[in-house]
């Protein structure tokens, strides 16, 4: 006997989900513990609760709905997500692999089935980072690469004087959980739309996610020199114009080796009509799929640095602010996921993961997977993100099957 | 008898001004209709009356100071500038050519002499446009290039709650006289440090300006299309980088063409670490000695973006939103100041005025010139703003004759 996963009930969970905090251009606002996303962790209890779980709230209010296994001395397998979503947010980014947990567990508990292992549907709080900085902060705590305190202390960016443990405290998820139990999961599912055009353009429906790239994030102050616009060509030093130079430099490096370079944020000093700016701030963000792709991005962009700086007669200086190592995931899960997509007859392919998700944090400490489903047209982080209902059910069916055979099949 | 203008007076009356308003890095800080500007206004009348004028204001604020000429009939000859400065400005940008022109009335009293013409002392209001919108309001109002009712309307910049009227009043600055009377002055001279470097490097303190150079403002508008900045380099319409094409490409063409070009003010949407920018604005300045160099430079501009705007998949906008006309100034006073450098033994050189001044304004109705010196560095509207007292003396010891030639020699 298999399992009978209910697309059409995963399909209507996703809807219902996403009126929480709908806007009304079809999108979804549910900043990290704002009073919609208290609504939506409610639901998602509920709903759990009445799946036969039992669940559970962490320090930092991650949830974790706990299906029981057959064998209670096993080490859970975890499968989740997040219902955060960012200011001008769709409705399936963090919801899609969440509800797709929740449907595993519905499905066995409405079979009267376990598997050997607990199943455990997370719920990590702060994924987007919208609300309170850095990005994923739960899932980073628990994991012990960001100290707890610090992601407590978080300040609300649209509120300074109030932080992520009071907004704990007012919608009452403050758990009592130690975040660093997740750190005992036998294994991490996670399923996510692409954020990318590449699955929908290749009409493949799931894509098995090796690795998540590393991302490097740099400050770039390029300083010139003050001058009205009235002032000869020779003997300037634009600096507006030597960040375009540097814009156009991150691009070029990134297309020539087969990473992304993106320049954003850009700011002036002096920001008048009729100045010639003497400072320029962006930020740059690089990521490459290659172990050593963001270095020799690096190695170039510092070149082009170089080389106008030299040119130009202006300073470029780069900041180090951020970033995320590459983190490679389990070779057996990547495997399991494969021969799922396989027996469910769906096409699949191998691919890098551009865009961080909870399970880079997890996969640091916990053998994980992370798998993609298309997403019209790659966009995300919008009103007019969707999907198809062939591609929710194909994820459903793939990761489904997989995550039973990793909690030790049926009992 | 030839009137000796006393150098010294002249540099010590600069000196007294620029500590009204003077800040602690050097600079001053006097924007139009401000406290400061009232008292440098009150120290200007109380100079002139007591070197024997008749001060008179204007319904803009303008200041006259009127020396009598010999010839009640006679149409004055004008000298001036202005005594406003921008927020971060030096001592030198204005009260330059409106203390030059006090000093030479000064002179003549001491001495006891008038020239055929009486000789009018200008200080016009909000040279800078920095509190009030546009730049140069007074002197286009009275020449009848901006409406009166519209240089009296424009919100302070700073409060919009209230305006250039509202200004005049509070200070005591609105006058009864007509602006317009002003177009029938015979001729009008204007000193002014150069603000760029080109006389400092010849070692060249005159410099005779045939002209001011035409000005083209714009704002260009970049629209490609969002993403999360993890989205693949292939297929993104990047609107940062098409923009910092289009910098590059207006830089480049003021070089090629031997123009100006300038990119300020830019902004982004989304303004966001994480999104690859959808949207950017930026303002755009060019400016040309040679009648049609605008319209080359704007032909090649939009050419480069037809040609990234095809190429990236982005629009791109062109929108003008002000500007000023090439005003070429008076052949016969142009030859006057030229005398009159070579009579004192001081190197000049023609050339054009990249940066508008009054003198732009008057120059359309009222045979005009205008007169550079060097200023260290090229240095302006900054509180380093320089120049020597060789350089101030040259100023005087050149226009100072040339403006008593013009006025019919000493009566």
């Amino acid at each position: 006997m298999t399992i009978a996963f209910n697309t059409d009930r995963f399909w209507d969970s996703l809807d219902q989900m996403a009126r929480i905090g709908a806007t009304p251009d079809g999108g979804v606002k549910r900043l990290a513990l704002s009073p919609e996303d208290d609504h939506a962790r409610r639901l998602l209890r509920d709903w759990a609760t009445a799946a036969g779980c039992t669940v559970t709230v962490d320090r930092l209010g991650s949830m974790y709905c706990t299906y029981p296994g057959a064998d209670p001395q096993a080490a859970p397998v975890a499968v989740g997500s997040h219902l955060d979503s960012v200011p001008t947010g769709g409705k399936y980014d963090g919801p899609y692999g969440v509800l797709l947990g929740l449907e595993i567990v519905r499905a066995l508990h409405e079979a009267g089935r376990r598997t050997k292992a607990p199943i455990v549907v997370v719920n990590w709080t702060n994924e987007e980072g919208s609300r309170f900085s850095p990005a994923m902060s739960a899932s980073g705590g628990a994991m012990g690469v960001i100290e707890e305190a610090k992601v407590l202390a978080a300040p609300d960016n649209f509120d300074p004087s109030f932080t992520y443990a009071d907004a704990l405290q007012a919608t009452g998820w403050a758990g009592t959980t130690d975040p660093a139990e997740a750190r005992n999961f036998a294994a991490y599912y996670e399923a996510h739309i692409e954020q990318g055009p590449i699955l929908e353009r290749e009409g493949i429906p799931i894509g098995v996610v090796t690795h998540c790239i590393g991302v490097e994030q740099w400050d770039v102050t390029v300083t010139g020199t003050d001058g009205h616009v009235g002032y000869p060509m020779a003997g300037r030093q634009d600096a507006l114009a030597a960040a375009s130079e540097l814009i156009l430099a991150l691009e070029r490096t990134a297309i020539e080796t087969g990473g992304m370079g993106t320049a954003t944020r850009i700011t002036l000093q002096p920001d008048a009509r009729g100045n010639i700016p003497s400072m320029v701030r962006f930020a740059a963000n690089i990521r490459h799929p290659d172990a050593d792709g963001n270095a020799r991005m690096e190695a170039a962009f510092r070149q082009a640095a170089a080389g106008l700086s030299a040119r130009r007669g202006v300073r470029v200086h780069i900041d180090r602010v951020g970033g995320y190592p590459r983190v490679p995931f389990a070779p057996p899960l990547l495997d399991t996921l494969r021969r799922a997509a396989d027996a469910a007859q769906l096409k699949h392919r191998d691919m890098p993961g551009p865009i961080p998700q909870d399970a880079l944090h997890v996969g640091i400490v916990v053998p994980s997977v992370l798998m993609f489903i298309p997403c019209h047209g790659g966009v995300s982080h919008h009103p007019s993100e969707s999907i198809s209902r062939d591609w929710c059910a194909a994820g459903l069916n793939t990761m489904g099957p997989a995550v039973i055979e990793t909690a030790g099949g049926l009992a």
